[in-house]
């Protein structure tokens, strides 16, 4: 099974894709789709974020995605910012009818690196040793992959929970 | 000229489509695309806010759009949603490649109503003034009709401002 994990930005919206093969998890592909801050016209730059991250769905084909749940408490504008990008990586999925999983960043760093805070150098590290030879194209890149890893786990712990659920009521 | 207006939310996305012919302005088409509040699948909602707004792209044919420019200053959760109900309100238009204007609350207020600070009610009923016989589909429907007359306004004026200058360097 391949899952997307994606990192939503206006700015830089990172994404990782890996497979999952039982307990076995591989690096398929990542990188960060980029809009010029520079450009004031914010529904292009939405546009063109739409294209890009439509065109990794169509090249990488994942069957199931997960999208990191922040927001920016301090700034009104920001948080803004941020919901019109995170509409962008939540519609992509959807269009290509997967279910879309959503994990907070305590949720993500509590799965990858096994504490709820935890600095971004140390994700990058644990990002590394669950994908040996991975070539991480950024931060939001290493993120989005471990949003990924994130919801690999979460699946598998909720398909053992079913499989345990089945057996005991045969 | 057709002009979209949109007034952008989660469970209920306003829009307004008028024809602008000189200094006329005609009522075309209202709505409101809805997302069910219960479904808590949030990018099935935006998927589906996202197909019904291109649907209406798709029948009423506007040439240039415009989208009210609000924000939620007391609530990060409610304004990281508004933003993504946002994003799928920008994106829309900017995929039939239409520019998208964007205008804040009092601006569209001091143009339809005369003043920055005016009450619902007084922006329906200065709506059905400049569209006589229109029938609104609700009050996010109006706050839409509202935007079109802002943005048909202001084309306008930057219109005859481009006139009067290109009139000046001659």
């Amino acid at each position: 099974m391949r899952v997307i994990g994606i990192d939503p930005g206006l700015r830089n919206l990172g994404w990782g894709v890996i497979a999952v093969n039982g307990a076995r998890i591989t690096h398929v592909a990542n990188g960060i789709c980029h809009s010029d801050a520079g450009d004031g016209n914010l529904a292009r730059r939405l546009c063109s974020l739409h294209t890009q991250l439509t065109e990794v769905f169509r090249e990488h084909l994942p069957e199931t995605a997960a999208v990191e749940h922040t927001f920016v408490n301090k700034d009104a504008v920001a948080t803004l910012k941020l919901g019109q990008a995170r509409g962008i990586a939540l519609l992509v999925p959807a269009q290509f009818g997967l279910e879309v999983g959503e994990y907070a960043p305590n949720a993500v760093k509590k799965t990858v690196v096994g504490v709820g805070h935890a600095a971004k150098v140390q994700i990058d590290h644990m990002v590394r040793l669950h994908l040996p030879g991975v070539r991480i194209a950024g931060p939001d890149a290493a993120d989005a992959l471990a949003v990924a890893i994130c919801h690999a786990h979460h699946c598998q712990s909720s398909g053992r929970l079913q499989a345990a659920l089945q057996r005991a009521a045969e």
